[in-house]
């Protein structure tokens, strides 16, 4: 396949959020795909032996990539947002059987096809928001048949939709019940049993673990991270989100492609990024939904030249949001991130902290993954909530507009 | 035209919200519309002569009701809004030509057709979040030629899209640069000109002021809605939104049909509410995009009985958001409201706020517009944002799927 793709005004989103290139738009610009590979990016390509496609002069900017989501979930938790609005407590939720363990409960008892058609729409969703690739975690299964089924339904859902699919094991989420009294004993089956299996049918790129005085300590997470690295897996932390236990620092110095939430992220913490190249992923629709108050320390971060990625976090108890262009304007509205660094974070950044090396980018070598807008500058991806100014896809250059 | 709708999983949105009725799903109830008019409801109505149509479990609600937007203008705030986050002030922004002047100018030298243009998309955007009910304020356009220009275009929508418009002639927006140094002649103007020519062609349904340091005082306000009484039009205000001049206060004692935003409201004006039967119209996208921390004190509300509303306040500079749904999901989240009290607030006391008396309650002898949703309670309404739940919407009994 040969296709150059013009009258595009082009946003590359190449380089560093500090320096000024790749953020501008680059008016009436050509850029060449050969095998799903960006070859050429130039005012006046060479066209012969290439189909071409006009893009009217709209805005063209990588594929939108959301790098953090649990998108695979059976039942809702609107009743128990209510029940909160209403005044119950959440520990007289949890007590009757609210809270993540109801989510888990909810999915292991769904089947694979359940899960599968409930997740249709949700990535529908986000493709009609611009997203080509798409992380999705296990982590409400809980046992390795479960954990097994999650991940096989979210490589599954790239059959079924136009988008790529992540997938990062989330054993490590909450404790199951059945564990209550013996965490150390589900920890050990995280290591030995499910680690291994999951590496083994190749069904996670990735570990993540949720580090938390109600998640797991951080020494339980050095164990799982341990047994990830010993398969050959990548690792990232759900770390800093309700408090410091210096979880982001551990996952950093263990090589970590992420560290998410950190809204209680410490100096040392982010030292240990800078210094292992460990991207920053900020989750502005948990912060919003959860009424939190203390915000990452954005201008910490700028100081350190700490990559920021922002993710939608899509998940049913804490961030129910499938778009990730409003998380984009929460990350604004919220945090102070400059619409440039919002753009990055969502392409460039979420790239990385997916260890993607040839996506989030429009460059020479790097995968022909497009979004095009009805826009005119990037400053609009988040401006106006609500308008779809979506209007295609391409993914490895192949017009994906299916969804 | 006499239609059943059955198999409807039925959300009445009738009675108050203080009350257990209307909110709870009524389940596999039947309601019959006979010219538009809501005729019966109940769990086995005869069908005799009617045409049935089976809505298959699916969950039916009022159609909602934007009750206070600023859809229609040229020009777009991103930009604006960009500056602002790369730490450029405002006054400098005011200054270089920004801020609602910028709007103010767009507006002028766009063309009806122009405007109505760029109109329909957002317009788009919230029927394909439930909405049947629109309400669009001018207040751009500042002489009387476009204003009425304004309202002519949010009018002719109505013939574009199916969706009720009603209007507001906001010329009290915000004192335009000609008059600079002569307030008072604006007001002039106003009452002189604009109200009576736009009373004369129909284009209002009501007459809205901004009483606001930044914008008109309590003198003025008193004086445009004398204007706009005497002609025969209701009155509403955007009042106590940056600080407290008493105009809700005002503006209820006057007969006003709603006050909109209301943060800084103080008891003696929310008495005056109680005793006029004015509506308190809540905001929270302005709210949340201009980072505010007062927030409008809905427990006061709450105990003085005073219905609330909720809208989008859709405009390009303080609340570009073109989603209802999504600024429910703000209404809980960041004022606390019940997900019941949202509910109402897009459907019953939102047709209050327009004066819309046989609108936004499915009850005998109301007009049947309707939106029927992928969802089985109207807690998910608000709930999982970005999924786009509705399935359809009707107008007076009409299938009016086509945006
Ligand atoms: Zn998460
Ligand atoms: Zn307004």
């Amino acid at each position: 396949m040969k296709r150059i793709f013009k009258d595009c005004q082009l946003v590359t989103a190449e380089g560093s959020v500090s320096q000024d290139s790749g953020y501008d738009v680059q008016h009436n610009m050509m850029v060449a795909v050969e095998n799903g590979i960006i070859s050429a990016i130039g005012k006046n390509l060479p066209t012969e032996g290439f189909e071409t496609v006009s893009l009217e002069n709209r805005l063209l900017t990588p594929g939108l990539i959301d790098s953090h989501t649990h998108l695979i979930f059976a039942g809702d938790r609107a009743k128990e947002v209510e029940q909160r609005l209403n005044g119950v407590s959440y520990q007289h939720i949890l007590e009757s059987g609210g809270g993540i363990l109801s989510t888990v409960q909810s999915t292991r008892q769904a089947s694979e096809a359940e899960l599968l058609a409930l997740a249709i729409p949700r990535a529908k969703a986000l493709i009609r928001d611009g997203v080509t690739t798409l992380e999705i975690k296990s982590g409400y299964g809980l046992t390795l048949k479960d954990e097994i089924k999650m991940l096989r339904v979210a490589k599954s859902l790239q059959e079924r939709l136009p988008i790529n699919i992540i997938t990062t094991l989330l054993a490590a989420h909450t404790l199951p019940a059945e564990f209550k009294h013996a965490p150390e004993d589900y920890i050990d089956l995280i290591c030995n049993e499910i680690i291994p299996e999951v590496s083994e049918l190749g069904l996670a790129d990735a570990v993540d673990v949720f580090c938390e005085h109600v998640g797991f300590s951080r020494t339980q997470m050095e164990r799982v991270f341990d047994a990830a690295l010993s398969h050959g897996l990548a690792i990232k932390g759900h770390t800093e989100q309700l408090s410091d236990l210096g979880g982001s620092e551990c996952a950093a110095n263990m090589g970590a492609l992420s560290v998410d939430h950190i809204e209680y992220i410490n100096l040392k913490s982010i030292e240990a990024l800078a210094a292992n190249g460990t991207i920053a992923t900020l989750l502005p629709g948990a912060f919003y939904f959860l009424k939190e108050s203390q915000k990452p320390p954005v201008n910490l971060l700028r100081k350190h030249c700490i990559p920021m990625a922002i993710a939608t976090d899509l998940n049913p108890g804490t961030s129910p949001f499938a778009s990730l262009t409003l998380m984009m304007n929460m990350a604004s509205t919220l945090f102070g991130l400059t619409t440039k660094e919002t753009l990055y974070g969502v392409t460039n950044h979420a790239a990385k902290a997916l260890g993607l090396k040839q996506k989030g980018q429009i460059k020479v070598g790097f995968d022909a993954d497009f979004s095009v807008w009805d826009l005119t500058a990037p400053s609009q991806l988040s401006y106006l909530i609500g308008l779809s100014p979506l209007h295609s896809r391409y993914l490895k250059g192949e017009l994906a507009n299916d969804a």
